[in-house]
């Protein structure tokens, strides 16, 4: 398989065609960025471990019956991918109160939450990625009724499956991102990546954070972190 | 019926005691407060304006099969209420893109909505009044999801109502937002006001403001505008 056009650039991957229409390359970039592209860093090696982490997470899902985009990885930061047509909608999962729940709520962080909750997003880096309702998804006209109970859904069965995968190894799943697409038969398909970039993840013993936080809130090493994640999955 | 103890007062109305337990004097104040409570102003008549228009639009809800808590208006600034447990969710029911939401979802204000949305508030200053959907009501513990239902159902059909009434007297409906509360039965009751400050009203032709955006983006007098609501609704 060839690297064909680069197809996009984004904060943290590029995509490149393939010489198959329906296959992508994915390239795992170094770069950190975080408050909507406010606050970036170029970090050797993260790569590489967001690249590796995601690989077990999806091969993980695959084995408990949730179809992603993925096919396989091919190098250190790159991984192949099916294509699909993104739909533009950050479906966010939370088990604990943090970040912009904790805010929006008045929750103090740390908070277990009475129960799994769903929240969309809008994804539009111009709008500051903006918490949306099922009714401003009907009028934007980015989901069908069916896709948005199918992204809930999804959601919380994703969750049902990594919690106690995470658990299993002393870490604590807070919340996560999910993005979802559309294969050419319109199927909805997980794609995007799952990783401590997309995640919050806390040691169970020590509450250490695991994850983007620790550069959002300049916390120590993110790749000394990262590394602890991808060990933990039984990766190296 | 005697005014008795002062139970709330709030940025807008102050509300009393009377000898009966389930029945509140509502007495509306001369204050106009924009941006949670930042820009402030006393504005002479407001209050006798608000009281004069809320009466008549409960009134005409009522025609149409909408209980809400009015009772009477027993003077210029007052009138008598039911009393309810207030939900502490602001159920905000919009046909045209303004104010937030065209903010939110990067659409020209005035442009119409493929439908009537609903969106819920989470009623709390101290937080800003933040945007919350279900999953977060639930988890707040604040309303029932047979009551979210209720709250969403009633949102549109009060639009059925008011969108009409206020089009043959050559007024656009672009949004407005609801507060609704339980009575001791239980049951779900509209309740608040409904007003100029809480509701965008335009001008079909001119498309002019006659409504709080007249206060919030300084574009004259709020009393002129708020006299021609109260003079197209049939008041004086
Ligand atoms: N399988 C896929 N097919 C097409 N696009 C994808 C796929 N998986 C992820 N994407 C998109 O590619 C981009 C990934 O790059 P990223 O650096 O994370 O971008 P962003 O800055 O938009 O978050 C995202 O826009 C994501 O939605
Ligand atoms: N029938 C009612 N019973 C009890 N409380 C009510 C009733 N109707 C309205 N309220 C509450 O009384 C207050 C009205 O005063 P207002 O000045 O609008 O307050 P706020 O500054 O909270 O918006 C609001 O908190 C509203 O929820
Ligand atoms: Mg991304
Ligand atoms: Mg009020």
């Amino acid at each position: 398989m060839n690297k064909g056009q680069l197809l996009y650039e984004g904060k943290a991957k590029r995509l490149y065609q393939t010489e198959q229409e329906d296959i992508l390359f994915v390239e795992y970039k170094n770069s950190a960025t975080a408050f909507n592209g406010e606050k970036k860093a170029e970090i050797d090696g993260k790569g590489i471990l967001n690249n590796r982490i995601t690989t077990l997470i999806f091969e993980r899902l695959k084995e408990y019956g949730i179809d992603s985009h993925f096919i396989e990885r091919i190098s250190d930061n790159e991984q192949l991918v099916r294509k699909v047509e993104i739909i533009p909608i950050e479906v966010v999962v939370r088990n604990i109160a943090a970040g912009s729940l904790a805010k929006r709520l008045g929750v103090e962080e740390g908070t277990p939450l009475k129960r799994t909750i769903v929240e969309f997003y809008y994804k539009d880096d111009a709008l500051g990625d903006p918490i949306i309702n099922n009714d401003h998804i009907d009028i934007l006209g980015i989901a069908t009724k069916e896709e948005v109970e199918t992204l809930y859904e999804l959601g919380l069965k994703v969750n049902g499956i990594l919690q106690p995968i995470f658990e299993d190894v002393g870490v604590i799943l807070v919340d996560f991102k999910l993005e979802f697409g559309r294969d050419k038969e319109g199927n909805v398909l997980l794609a995007d990546e799952i990783s401590p970039d997309t995640c919050r993840l806390w040691d169970a013993e020590t509450k250490q954070k695991l994850d983007k936080d620790v550069f959002r809130r300049d916390l120590g090493s993110l790749i000394e972190v990262y590394e602890i994640i991808l060990s933990r999955l039984g990766g190296k």
